[in-house]
């Protein structure tokens, strides 16, 4: 674990629990989606659902609607389950290009 | 695998090759190093030396210093051997906390 710095690995970023904005427990980060030229992480993956990764879907989440919450130790969204629920997802064996068509769906999504 | 897009993923990432601009191998992306609030991947940390993972050093490249080349499905850096084996280092267990100390003395190594 990286602390008292400004940056944290992607080895910790990964397994990192989400949290709803009530406490509630909406997944755990599986991936990042980093655009290959500036480097900015465009989305964090979301894994949700399933039993022991067998079934479980895949989550793309802005990473500006992230926020790392130090007394939780993971990251809170302002979602609630029915919105996780309702929104895009894939299965992990079937990874969409992330084009621009792609993006613009998800990000519309979640009003961005 | 991310094709035909502009982002990649971090499990992509890791793992990947790094070449020097003559095209023999460097080492391997171990980890990415990320600033929390942006969500900018700021390094990429190479692991070189040792054997099967025993006794290796992580080195952290500036983001901006990695190209990728399709051709050599891999990542290429303008440095040598020798450029490599001067530079900031650390073990696999004593990773440094990445403050602005640190960071600055691996920015000036790479003349950044």
């Amino acid at each position: 674990m990286i602390s008292g710095s400004h940056v944290i690995s992607s080895d910790r970023v990964e397994g990192t629990t989400v949290y709803n904005a009530g406490g509630d427990k909406l997944g755990t980060i599986d991936d990042l989606m980093i655009d290959k030229v500036s480097g900015q992480v465009r989305y964090a993956v979301m894994e949700f659902g399933g039993f022991l990764g067998m079934g479980t879907d895949r989550y793309p989440i802005p990473w500006s609607m992230l926020k790392y919450d130090t007394s939780k130790d993971g990251y809170v969204v302002p979602l609630d389950k029915t919105q996780i629920e309702a929104a895009p997802r894939y299965a992990s064996d079937a990874v969409p290009s992330y084009d621009d068509s792609y993006r613009s769906t998800v990000d519309k999504y979640y009003g961005l």
